[in-house]
Order: C-alpha cells, then structure tokens, then sequence
C-alpha cells in the first residue's frame, strides 16, 4: 500500500469459524473491499464466542490504533451473541438501551413473525437484546434481523455487524458508502494485468527492473495464470511508475489482459460480439468446463451445451471418435483430443468446440502418459487446433488448469 | 468442546492474507484438524508483516495462556519474514544460530540450488537466516526449505511453520503425530449424522429436546443439506447421550448418513457394490453434477458421461426429447426432466441417469417458472421418477443445490 494509506483492523466472532465447520466468508469479503479501497488491513483476528477473549482480543485490535475497525458476528439474541457487552468494556462504558435501535428491532421482529407465523411478542422479547448497545453509539440500520453499531474509541471508527454472510457484507458496503461520500478513502487506481503461459519466476523479475516505490504490487498465482495489481494513489507520478510496468509486463510476458477482464470473461465477450457460439467435449473435466462457463448468467446466448465423454464408449457414441483412432493413440492423445473437438462442433452444431483429454490422476499415469498429461483441442471454422499440456499437482489443479487453458486455447482461436 | 479440552492459538502472517489476493487455507486446516482431535481452538489471528503488530499479536494469543500456539508464516529468506524475530522478542530471548537448523537449511539449499541450476553458496548464503532461531528452541524439520520452530512458554507449546501450504500441512502433521504419542490430545469420538430435506429448524428442537451436556454439537448448514457433529470424550456417559441424540434424529428428521459417508460417497459406493453405472443430463448446471461426480479419483468405474444439453436443440439431437414435449411443457417441466433422465440412460447406455432442468437465474424466471424451479428426474432399470423442488437463493446456490438434490433422488433409486 502507497504510505499514508488508512489502517484497518477486522475482528470476528464465532466457534463455527474456528472448529472447521464454516469457512470465513466475511472476513476475506471485507479486507478485500478495503484493500480495494486503498486500505491496508493490519490484522484480521478471528475469536471464539469467549467474553475474556472477544474482550482482549477488540482491546489488542485498538491497540494498534487503526483508523478503522470492523467487526463481525455476535449480533444475535442467544447468550453466545457478546459484541455488544464486549465493545462495551472495551470501551468503557455501560450499554444501554437504544431508542433507535430498539424501533429497527420492533419493525423486524413484526416482519420476522409474520413471516415465520410465530408470536410477534414472543419474537420481540427475544429480539430486545439486540437494542442494547454500548452508551454513546449508534445504531447501523439492520440488512436483516439485528442492527449493526458505529461507534469511537479515539480516532478509530468502529462498526460492528451480524456475522450472517449476506447481512454482514450488504451493511459493510452501505457503511463505506458513507465513508466514501465523508473521504474517509484514499483516491486510489487498481489495475489488474492478466498472464498466461508462464509463472511467477518469470514475471518477478519484470517488476524488479522498474521504479515501483509509488505502486502497492500483488502477484497472485492460481488456476494456472499470474494475475499482477497495481495500486497507487491517483497522481501524476505513480501513474507514470505504472504505465511503465505495464509496458514492461506486456512486452517481456504474454499478458492477455490488461482491463480487469478474465479469461472466462474474455472469451465471454468474443463470442457475444461475433454472435458465436460453442460447444465442450470433456473427458477428465468431467463437466468442469461447462460447469464453469454456465456459472456466468446469460451464458445461453453463446454456449450451446456438451458431452462428458468420460467413457470410450461415450466418445465414439455420441462424438463420432473413430474406434480405430481411440484403439491406436489411445484417450489421452492428439488425435482423439482433435475427433472429440470436431466432434462435438457437430453434435452441438455450435461454431466452435473445446474439446479436454488427460491424465487427472492420481492413478492412471504410465511412463508415457503420466498423471497430469492432458491433450486440449479447438475446433473451430477455420480448422482444429490441439495443444499438449504437462500440468503439476493434484487430480484437481490438473482439472481445474486444464479448463483455463482450453478457454485460453479458444481465445487463441477466436483473435483477428 | 467438553470441559477441560485443551485451548489452541493460530497465527498466521502474511499481507498476501489481509489484501485479498489470498484466501487462508492453513487456518481452516489446522482449525479443522486440532478440532477433529478435542482441541478448542480459541484464536485464530492472522496479521501483516509489520514487526510491531506480529510481536503484540503472538503476545496477545500467548496472553490467553493457550496449550498450544501454532504460528504460520514469516520463516523465509526476505526482510518482510519476522517470524523468528518476534517469537524471540515475545519470549525474551535473543535470535541465535542453531547448529541443527544450519544442518536443514544446509541440505535443503543444496537440493534446491541443484533443481534450479542456481549457484549453491549463493543459495544458502541467503538461506543461512533461517537458522536464526529463538534462543533454546529447537528446529522442526523441515517438509520444503524452511525448518519450523518448536519453543515453550510456560504451559504454551509453540509451533511455527512456512506459509507454503503444503509445507505448513505437512509440518503440522507431523508434529500432531509426536504430540499426539505424547498423550497431548484427549481421547474424543467425533461422530456425524446427515440429514437432507429439512432445515436446521427442524434440526434445533431435535437436539435441544435431549441432554447433550456432555457432548459438543455443531450444525452445520450448506449445500442443501444440515449436518450435526457430535464430539464428546471417549467415556459411557457421553456415548450414551451421542447414542440417544442420533436415536432420536433418525426417528424425528431424514438422517441419510451417520458414518460420515457424503451423498457423494454413498452414490459411489452404492454404484460400485452393484456393478452398476449412470450418466447425466444437465440443463441449468451446465456440467455441475458431472464435474462433481468425477471429482472423486476412481470415479470411471461407475459414471459413463453425460450430455449438457444447455439449448433445446442439444436436447433434442442428443437425449431424443421430442420437440413437441419441448414445446408443450417448456425446457423446464416434468415432462423434459423424465425425457432428459431417459434419454441420457439410452444415449450413455447406462444403469441410470440423472437428469437437472431448471431456473438458476438471475435471469429469465416468470411468474409460473420463477428462478430457483428445478425438475430433477432419475430413470434406472424400474422406472423413471422426477422430483420439483423449489430452492431459494443465487444462481450458485440454485445450481449447488440441484446437484445435490439429484444425487439424493438417485440415492432414494438405488435403495433397496
């Protein structure tokens, strides 16, 4: 983060984070949005519902004098829910009841019970809890059931929200929106450069040869790709320090994106601009490619569908692969990675075909055809490509690397 | 947790952690495991390569006088790697050179430096920092480059690993492998009861109904389905309170599972002890069900493939829907799910098909067809059946759940 940047600190609250049963969802969502933001997050300290070491752990976040500090969960009404009485101490006040909060509780409470058909006195007894808040704070007007809190421990602003996923991320965002109108953020550019085709190894030393002393950098390495950001404050001379590492990236490393915009999202594009559409044949994905592809809402529009041929049977069946093909080359070969593509462009009648042939593993691997050897075809108007890949790790980095690249092997194809 | 269970502390570093690029793997694994083996997790605190805040964290998690404090992180060879810096800082130690460490990072610069044809005294000239040590503790051999280390404070057993991930797993496995022929866990049975087609609503009274006082529950609620563990030590008081819990959800909600199995590995399983195979037909999650099918490694013995017939035309050329049931009742209705099941069992001349037609949205739902509408069909040897169901939330979770769901409706096929 460019010096000066805010600091904050995220404290979460909850068993369930911390017995394996729940993975974080907030925690990860929220420093994200304040990184995003120009932010730097010092410590994200996730708590048992613990009242001595919830009570600690807000007093060692404070500590560290952040100008923010967010926290989740323990909201709620049962006896585990300690935020409010734990900020509280923390802060060194009594809690007291809340005229606001406790209208925002009433109003959910009917809404609660009329939805539920449960008792609304019953529901609103229950819910009262959820009005007391520290002396001096504020309520945060509720996504859900509970409100939220803002309050002050010297320069810091504190806000504490429900730890339900959907509650905890819609109130996050309306809190920054409020932050953002009152400048409480830096004024920050975040640029994303996207490559495929070679690693980490190969891209540090690019940003090593350049002036970086105005930008944040992150490398991110994962499915397969290195994904750079940049980030820098809105001026003059970092944007100069940026242009020119980006010039850089782009002539030393194949860079495919420069505009924020993934793969996935890329070959997206191309096919809505051209009225394309495609088809996928996949053998060891198992579906994952199209999994993947109809994640995207819309996606109708340019995929029209495939076949899993995970059996031999499957791709002679329903893809026309010549069993004399399959006999000689065996599944995982060029030859039947190009008959599945071919194929399935005319089982689909799509204009374009992604076909994915491989080892997986973790069994199956022969000296010849070791686990992670995986043949990705494009079949397209102008002709069949195939393309040999060696992919490292486990049965699903092989799954998941093979799907990017055959999507990266369709954007080769689909480019002027 | 029962009483008396041991109390652990996590902490991670890393800015890579706090700024969005990476979501934690490590915490949730060692969360995951300590929990699986009785220990009560109370932190887990995850901080940015700052010296002043690492020190006062790893001084906040020891002042909760935790069993065991696990430390992952910060073991490297740059500046930014603090992690034995501040343990000795916390412990009031000086940093010294371990002869046993020096030996580790010895062998491994040299292994490294020949992989990577890189010169071996430059190598280990800049690996020798991490055999920087807090005085008196000892190296944790080493599973990549780093070793970890291994200190005491007071009753607190630290272990500090790499961040790498599959070092720091490994490491820590291993040394819950030697803590564990210390005596250091307790005896705990974990047990895991499933249910699918009811909410955790349904669940709570269940469980509240019975003493469990000697038991730690968790729901868990995800992909469709409720979970409830049960953990208690290995004594006949609390078994006996586990036996009448699962009792009495068997009687009062639909268990499917009590020995851990997954819907997943009991289709699997049920598959494999009949000889038998299936296939799949899938619409709105466009490869979803297959993709996860053959997630599992050995998966070719039971599933042949299957056809995403996303556009009504790959449900007509591919499954033989007929155009005017396609017409008639529309891609989503009854009457398509039984035609895609059946024709995906005739297509992939398999035992069994599923098939999945439905609304993910967020788009394209109406009135009579709302987003969340699936129709879920299973044709086998005895018939066809198909399923409506309704399920709430995004296109994920519609998506998600449909998966599930038709897994079950091909479990409830297989029964006997």
């Amino acid at each position: 983060m460019p010096p000066g940047a805010p600091r904050a600190a995220v404290v979460l609250s909850g068993n369930e984070l911390l017995d394996g049963r729940t993975r974080d969802t907030n925690g990860h969502f929220v420093c994200d949005d304040l990184s995003r933001r120009g932010v730097k997050v010092m410590e994200l300290l996730t708590v048992a519902d613990d009242r001595d070491r919830l009570s600690a752990t807000l007093r060692h976040a404070l500590s560290g004098e952040p100008d923010l500090l967010v926290v989740g969960g323990g909201l709620g009404t049962t006896h585990d829910d300690l935020t409010a009485e734990c900020l509280a101490e923390v802060l060194g006040v009594p809690l007291a009841e809340n005229p606001e909060a406790m209208a925002y509780v009433e109003e959910t409470s009917k809404a609660i019970a009329a939805r539920r058909h449960l008792d609304v006195e019953a529901t609103f007894a229950l819910a009262r809890r959820q009005a007391q808040l520290p002396a001096g704070a504020t309520p945060v007007p509720p996504a859900g059931v509970a409100p939220g809190i803002a309050a002050r421990a010297g320069n810091t602003r504190i806000y504490a929200y429900p730890g339900v996923p959907y509650e905890f991320q819609r109130m996050w965002l309306e809190t920054a929106a409020s932050l953002e109108r009152d400048g409480f953020f830096p004024d920050v550019v975040v640029r994303m450069v996207r490559v495929f085709g070679v690693g980490e190894l190969q891209v540090g030393p690019v940003l090593d040869a350049l002036p970086h002393d105005r930008l944040e950098l992150g490398i991110n390495v994962g499915g397969g790709e290195v994904t750079v950001r940049l980030r820098h404050r809105r001026e003059e001379a970092a944007q100069a320090q940026a242009d020119a590492l980006v010039a850089a990236l782009e002539a030393g490393v194949p860079v495919y994106s420069t505009d924020g915009r993934t793969i996935d999202e890329l070959v997206a594009d191309e096919l809505r601009s051209r009225a394309a559409n495609m088809a996928v044949a996949e053998s060891c994905t198992g579906g994952l490619l199209g999994a993947r592809i109809t994640a995207r809402p819309g996606s109708s529009d340019y995929f029209a569908g495939g076949v899993i041929s995970y059996s031999n049977q499957a791709k002679m069946d329903l893809l026309g692969t010549p069993p004399g093909v399959l006999a000689q080359y065996g599944a995982v070969s060029e030859e039947v990675a190009k008959a599945m593509a071919e194929g399935a462009r005319a089982a689909l009648r799509a204009d374009y075909a992604l076909s994915i042939t491989g080892v997986a593993g973790p069994d199956g691997g022969t000296p010849e055809k070791p686990v992670g050897l995986v043949y990705l075809g494009c079949a397209g108007p102008g002709g069949t490509s195939v393309r040999r890949a060696d992919f490292p790790g486990d049965r699903d980095t092989v799954r998941t690397f093979a799907a990017t690249a055959a999507l990266h092997l369709l954007r080769a194809g689909l480019s002027p």
